[in-house]
């Protein structure tokens, strides 16, 4: 089968390789939808493919349809359209049992797919303990709003309840990219009142408003910590969530979060030794400000709740998709297309049917 | 009347000022028992009391009685004798109701003493919101115990709290100071199984393991975030509470936290802009440790807790007072003791009765 | 002034009086607004009055403008715009401590309002610590939204807290009067996916789909229960809020939760010894379905909180306004409209500005 | 192989069946400890059993030597000597993700032992997905420690921690059976100032005093409620905790509870159609008292967590063993005497070692 795979760093070609099999309960499945991700572009172009073995298949967002089941598989048959999470963890394993499943077996070992097998890019995938992973796709949503649900919405949403967003509060968001767009939807879908979020792409400013933005923080026109205290009457935000941006993000959500306010930080960052968290505005140790920063949680019981506040109308994700490709074979410009980063993109995606 | 004032950066002196006088829902207490503080060697000899007003009355951690109470006080009357807490906050403000009534007007604003108004080191100090903020002394707690309960006691249990110790946990608890003693106390009561004290004093040793200390890590046997990864199989810990150091200790704790671990911290740091958060032991921002870091919350009701902790032997906070003094003028000499932290030291207190 | 009181078991008045006057820290308030609820009806013509004094002044639900204040308010002057919250603790009391204030001084004391005052069915009335009760009226609330905060939504929202409602779950409503039809709007504010109401009356019905409900259930088309669990192909919901109804409306809520599920009850129910909880549906003592049931909690932050979810156009809570008076002496008809409840009625509300 | 089975109702025997075998994530395990349980006796002589097969071999109370395991098995080998927890859930599935694991496949289905298969009242028994649900038994353990750990431990326990037993609160526990017992240790390790243990044999009461009960409740001396309230100055308690009694033991415990408040029960009731919650001291339904009540978890983290406080020294279960038998076959006699529950008996056990 063929697959878009890492040929080395900053190198992307196709690969052909064989179809991988099931184990008894795993499930082979055939994409319907699937996207690229900056975390693919930090794989390729950045530092975290670096101990990466060559020609390894790229790809962690899909929707597709079961082609095959182990043995042990009670749920899900060949044929069945699926919702597949970017994570997929062994639920059993002793940091799972403890509600860490994203860390099952080692930090931030619960995405497989590109780090310790083939992807998603490919005629063909494997997934995991498809019983404990896969989630049905609902009658009612679309693969444009399905295939943003495995990764930008779980993650994006996950900010939001790291940063405990509370009934009636204000939140800032840091980056409305795909993630941080659904920063802003989690927030709002959580009781947020009031929503600051920071980015200045039209496109964007655009779907952010409609997923419940109430203030955009445009760094154009001044500090961004300053804009974001003065449309609070100086006193900051409850809850800050990060998802973009270099190290230095960190310190500006805590600076506008209020003594008693939470950071969620779901922004994979790079090119730095620390993140410097600002002593003054952490109350010299002492002001009751949490930071937190974690890999969205995956596996089947999330997706089935992500997709069914899709299906019941509480957002359309698909809002989010600027460039729709319908060929195999255009994975390799959507994800060439999510490396440049037009200033018109959200988010590319190809749509298989 | 007379009372022990920073009367300038690096100075002190004894000072005469009027009697305080109790608002109708105050009181004014006469201390039968008061100690030093290293918030108080932060005021006069670091940054801290730099906007500080000339003969300010230091002191925030005393025992008392009451020597006159305002006329809307209900549970209080002269002549009781009372738990008084470093923080004593207004409960009524917004972000008290909140839960976070210590940063009530603004940040870290739970303590009047020393920071707002003179301190407890005089014949008479004054306490806002009697009701709300005194607690009776039950019988059965000696001075030498309760003394320790209104900032020690408080303060190092806030950082088990924040650290989230959770039954048969693994705990690391950095800095055996008092603070860090009753860290490592807090951490004992929330049901940790293993408790891993950071420290060398053999006086503090002692204490730490009479308090629950499992193991004692001393930074001359090697690296400690070695030495406590070497004692975990390599797994790290659960949760860690930083009582001391500098902020490079924040960083250390990071590197030992397993991932979905919290950070704990109760400690004032000073002469840093920035306190480092290594990326890689973060998880590039995505390792679900949190780190949280806050001022003891004060108030009646939690001195009400701590004491009846007391009162029902659960623990001897007495244990941590190396040096007893008996008179009024002792606290100068107890307070230099504090400054010149003698290596035989965990801390002094005058007992006046 | 006059005010309209509960003159006897069954029976109103309107009754003259003395202005009320404000203590240091009180505030007197003239109603722009108010409304009766269903306590009322239960104060007079139910159990809950039975101790009440002669000539007691009704009513807790109230929007108004400052008259006076007393010498130690310091956030609110004379002429002030204010929401009144029905709970206004005392919040300094240990148990608002412990974050209990609506139980601040013993079992649900929290509402001095008619129960240890007269309330604000008068041309004055008395807010005590106006400071930590009263919330500034925003601008761009209108007063029939405004009196709805006070009782109706932050009740209803607490009984969607109270069931731990969380992000893409099921949720089922019972009872879709005016607090049940904010218990709606709650679950649907704190991210529920599906929502099913329960109810028939066609105006609450249209509303409660406004709010959110994703099903309506009427007992008039079965058994409650069965067509809950077939709704949710017999898993049955996450959460239930309970707001309306007899005793057995618990039985029916424990019945229909999942296992780890969890119930919030804002209803006060009369005329009962016991509620019973069904064994078998409640796992024999071992289902994990948690039970709970609370007043609303009041004061300043919650009010403001409620205020910026209605300013920033998250819900609007006057939908639910049926019938509207314009006059002061109209609270009288409004009450007993309450006490009727005519089938198109959701709540009535006099609005004298 | 032999087991004692129930072979009726009210009836047992010795049965022989073949030695069970391990599925590829299985293992088969020799027992070198076994108890019996109150659960048992619900089933041999109530009404759990009804619906069981005949000859289904009894006991989930284990410690044992692995002797066979499957081939996926990762983490235990032939010989390893384990801890084998009551409850073995499926974790992957969708409400274990959720955190209840216990209830994975439908209410209580987390334990397969005596209801889906046979128990280990055998000479092998089986165990489901051994890397999730074993732990490794830890030096210095014995096993009359250690078979106190896979359910007594963990269910008491599980009880304190349903009640939210908070740092210095009051709690009580009503009944001092074994369970109860582990949720007066389980206060004690969370924290708990004053416990006061309802209960009055001699023996359950001297171990009660020696995991932390500061005072016991005797029936024989007057009503229990009244008593309770008299010791905590008419207040009440925080936490109560319910392991023993009939249904009307819930309604005491919600008497005692202060607003506020959280009862956890761990005791499976029978007999009744419903629990008679009283509706004056549930505060016509506003009085903030939560109800909790569940089956324990099992799986290995807990039990690695339960095993690593009884090696640190944090609790000795094995007060409780009172009647001690070392051969395989007196397993008979162990659980005829749970059956007839003498007045000096705690808990029984086989130690085979």
């Amino acid at each position: 089968m063929k697959g878009l795979a890492r040929t080395g760093k900053g190198q992307i070609g196709w690969v052909e390789k064989p179809r991988p099999s099931a184990g008894p309960r795993d499930a082979i499945v055939r994409p319907l939808a699937f996207a690229p991700c900056t975390s693919e572009i930090h794989m390729i172009w950045g530092e975290m493919g670096d101990f990466m073995p060559p020609d390894r298949i790229m790809g962690h967002e899909a929707v597709g349809v079961v082609d095959e089941v182990g043995s042990e598989v009670c749920d899900f048959s060949t044929g069945d359209r699926v919702i597949v999470p970017a994570i997929t963890p062994t639920f059993g394993r002793v940091p799972a049992q403890r509600g860490f499943a994203q860390h099952c077996n080692g930090m931030c070992s619960g995405m497989p797919f590109c780090t310790a097998k083939d992807g998603v890019f490919a005629e063909y995938f494997h997934v995991n303990d498809a019983d404990a992973n896969l989630a049905h796709l609902p009658a009612g949503i679309s693969l444009e709003q399905a295939v943003m649900i495995g990764d930008m919405m779980t993650t994006g949403f996950y900010g939001a309840e790291l940063a405990d967003v509370a009934l009636g509060s204000t939140v800032a968001v840091f980056g409305i990219g795909p993630v941080g767009l659904m920063g802003v939807a989690g927030a709002h879908l959580l009781g947020a009142a009031q929503i600051l979020a920071v980015g200045s792409r039209p496109n964007a400013v655009k779907v952010a408003r409609e997923f419940g933005a109430t203030e955009i923080i445009d760094y154009h026109n001044g500090d961004t910590v300053q804009q974001i205290m003065d449309l609070t009457d100086g006193e900051g935000v409850d809850s800050a969530v990060t998802a973009g941006g270099d190290v230095s993000i960190i310190g500006q959500a805590v600076q506008v979060l209020k003594p008693g306010g939470t950071l969620g930080n779901v922004n994979a960052m790079e090119h730095a030794e620390n993140i410097p968290i600002p002593l003054a505005a952490w109350g010299s140790g002492l002001g009751d400000k949490t930071i937190r920063g974690g890999l969205c949680p995956g596996g089947r019981a999330r997706m089935e709740r992500m997709a069914a506040l899709v299906k019941h109308g509480r957002l359309d994700p698909s809002l989010m998709l600027t460039h729709r490709f319908t060929n195999f074979a255009d994975i390799e410009e959507a994800l060439i297309l999510m490396h440049e980063k037009p200033r018109d993109l959200i988010k590319p995606a190809v749509i298989l049917e």
